[in-house]
């Protein structure tokens, strides 16, 4: 964004408050500033700040007090980072500019399709921080109340791609996978990884943190080793390595899907189309040729049905096929966790033990693996079709994907081992029978209370599964907290909420 | 709102910030707080504050630095009046119990028409102040993607009006009036208030002021006579002289009203079932028995076509029927601003040279209202069908207008003069010809710059109509400011935009 500073516009000080709003500019002026006054500025307007040639959109609150002094202005992170600025430097506040697409929102709130032209502006305002909450959710509703057609999600697709940033490689296929979430644990993606890089193939893998759940694919490797790569780093270790799984976050990938994934997240609708584009648009960005996509269904999982799961794949087929991507989608079991750990640390112990061929390494999660890998190694290449997953266990049982693994540990900064939680404590079944049902959202809920992800070794350890007999006293779970202050409170939503996992007799 | 405590959640003291958020309440806690540790609060996450049986939703801000104290929280103006505590009180923070209702708006967001329960619910939480900008967006922007129909507009205008509260009256016909907005001046409902009240009708008009225009009904009363009434004195104005001109917003009447009009003004859409409810349900939960509605038609007025305006008149007499209301509608000239100020006390002087039967009188304002009141007149039943607007003209040049204008004036807390600004520069029209257009949204930035209206006085006084002969060097209109820096300001706006009056030879 740039902006004309008019003479007629004062400028303030500005003063950092260390206030953390996540990617949200806030600033606060006081409500006698002049500044307010000239241009008519009422708590909660958005402000244009401007500093020398850089500026940013923020929300205005007012404060009476003198925690301001006349002639200051406070920034909160986001805005302060934007404008990379220092305490005391001079900038210009002013009403912003017009957003002039929110009249192809209002037009698409009409029932107008939206053209690529549209489409283009329309994301590139969202990245530049210019749509406010009302207007980002009004694009998101009108997309999915009239879901966005095969076009529109082709021309969406390309625009989250085109406002950030691409990594290319020399190699000819370059593989990737992702998993339609909604499983705690399904840890999948370390594994794949190194099963694929050491059968030869391309897998530059960037994945994100945990916003809502309570371990993300890059909190659960950060237990493993450094994943906060810069570009040039990452390029080394998938050079070197053939693969990597690092941090996405700083990557500036699609940068628009993390906008709209936070406002999808708070509404809980998640739009065929616009999954399609925010999967696709990481990908496509990231350089991969050839992508396997993991879709859980059951009834806890994002995609209830198979019948939904088949639309969902069509699409995404159709979608990818238009930029010549080769896509495969898996539909996988998703009435369960996979694994028995939930939480950054007890993931990747669950990792470990696979890659280790320890003796009570979790079963499901090896099949898993092998079922996903299978489906690269043989959309890679470098497995004959139908000798995918049988490749991929041997890859495992030979050691060579923990060989591999151990490299790219390396590569990324050092292996390290998983840390152990302070406090561990079990939950026992209250009565005898078999499990029939396990909740995964209270289980989420459960291990977040614990500490996870911020406390690495938090979490929860499975220790049944669907159909086991259980008997009354027997563990259903660890809980492993860090302090004994969560703990506590862990201990006591497991009073409130009842059964997480559901006994009959 | 309630929520139990439990004894995990330890308790913080209150710290008042004097921060002004408009409606939203916000806090502030310390990134390193025990109980963001222990609930798991991100920064913007919503968070449950608890304060003895009060509770407030507000949004959490974090912050990094000493301005709180370890076991301290920061509260905004609405949470601390929300709340209703004191200085350094304990408050306790929760997560939010679940936003159940927002399941019914995924429901429409989906396709599924809502019930009455459902909006209901809907309407309660948004007025408890549990629906953030994003779920009040998609809630407006579903209904208007699939407009609601005839059932659920009736069902929404009455889940609006059980949510606030109810006057009541003992005269069986109660007048109001409404003007669906969208042209500067045109500042009626004074006159007709008086009209009406002159001639035995019961009219206790409530009104709005200013968000977004240079002056509400409310503002410009207010350099009249006070409109900050109580419920009681409200009451007794009205009893005692048939009418008054209050301002609305202490009334607590369709409170949803009020939080749905900011989303929807941000947005820039008003869908016909969303305006009727916002209208109907204040008129209804104000009393109201007959109602005149004033429909601009025009270019640059809210509704812009003829067609248009009788299929919004037509869904309004059949939703106001559903509630035994009498209505009626009438289509006016949206083409240009009504009288000549624009500005709080502006155009309460055009108010006052009209009721004064001054000779100078804008003939437009004074047409506008006999259109107006003449029609309030017939609804009312003390005129004859075809003679409101004679009698109405005839209330203004006999004096009994503005003799009764003067007694609600009186009764409200006493008759003034509207105030006089400081600073008068005239603009100059720069050629010579005809006006041929005049731009209604320039003229209204336009007097906010100037300083409407937070300046009372401040504003435009308009010299030229459509169709006028005008000559070089003549005044086109006189800018009002109450200081030298908003006149340099609102001059070099005029200066930037060119042509506000658009002149052709």
């Amino acid at each position: 964004m740039s902006a004309r500073i008019t003479p007629q516009t004062p400028a303030l000080q500005a003063l950092r408050m260390r206030l953390h709003a996540q990617h949200q500019p806030v600033v606060l002026m006081r409500t006698d500033c002049h500044v307010c006054r000239a241009e008519g500025l009422a708590p909660r307007s958005q402000v244009l700040i401007i500093a020398g040639d850089r500026t940013v959109q923020a929300l205005l609150y007012q404060i009476d007090s003198d925690l301001l002094k006349t002639g200051q202005i406070a920034l909160s992170e986001a805005a302060w980072d934007a404008l990379d600025i220092h305490e005391g430097d001079l900038v210009q506040v002013r009403h912003p500019p017009l957003l002039e697409s929110l009249s192809a929102v209002r037009a698409r709130i009409h029932g107008h399709r939206l053209q690529t032209t549209e489409l283009q502006a329309i994301v590139r305002d969202v990245v530049d921080g210019r749509y406010t909450d009302v207007a980002l959710s009004a694009f998101l509703t009108a997309t999915a109340v009239l879901p966005l057609d095969m076009q529109e999600t082709i021309h969406l697709t390309r625009a989250m791609v085109d406002v950030g940033d691409h990594l290319q490689w020399q190699a000819p296929i370059v593989v990737d996978k992702h998993c339609v979430g909604g499983l705690p644990g399904n840890r999948t993606t370390p594994l794949v990884v190194a099963i694929a890089a050491a059968n030869g193939l391309v897998m530059p893998k960037t994945s994100s943190r945990a916003i809502t759940s309570p371990a993300g694919t890059a909190d659960t490797m950060e237990t493993l080793a450094p994943v906060d790569l810069d570009l040039d780093t990452l390029r080394k270790v998938v050079e070197k390595e053939g693969g990597c799984v690092a941090w996405g976050g700083a990557m500036h990938l699609s940068p628009a899907d993390d906008i709209f994934v936070r406002i999808e997240r708070e509404l809980d609708i998640d739009t065929q189309g616009q999954l399609i584009a925010s999967v696709l648009s990481k990908k496509i960005a990231a350089g991969a040729t050839h992508i396997v996509i993991d879709i859980p269904v059951g009834p806890t999982a994002k995609v209830r049905s198979r019948e939904t799961a088949e639309h969902l794949a069509h699409h995404l087929s159709e979608v990818a096929a238009s930029f010549g991507l080769v896509l495969r989608c898996l539909f996988t079991d998703g009435n369960q966790p996979v694994g028995r750990g939930i939480g950054p640390a007890l993931e990747a112990r669950d990792v470990l033990a696979v890659l280790r061929n320890e003796a009570d390494a979790p079963q499901d999660l090896c099949d898993r693996v092998a079922l996903v890998a299978g489906a690269v190694l043989e959309l890679g290449g470098v497995a004959k079709e139908g000798d995918g997953i049988r490749l991929a266990h041997e890859t495992i049982s030979s050691g060579r994907a923990w060989e591999k693994f151990q490299r790219i540990c390396a590569a990324q900064g050092g292996f390290r081992e998983p840390p152990q939680a302070l406090y561990v404590e079990p939950l026992l079944a209250t009565t005898s029978g078999r499990a029939v049902h396990i909740d995964n959202r209270k289980l989420s809920r459960l291990a977040k209370l614990a500490g996870a992800p911020e406390s690495p070794a938090a979490g929860i350890q499975l220790q049944v599964r669907l159909g086991d007999e259980v008997t009354r006293g027997q563990s259903l779970m660890f809980l492993h907290a860090q302090t004994s202050g969560e703990m506590a409170y862990a201990l006591a939503y497991v009073h409130d909420i009842g059964d997480i996992v559901k006994i009959e007799p």
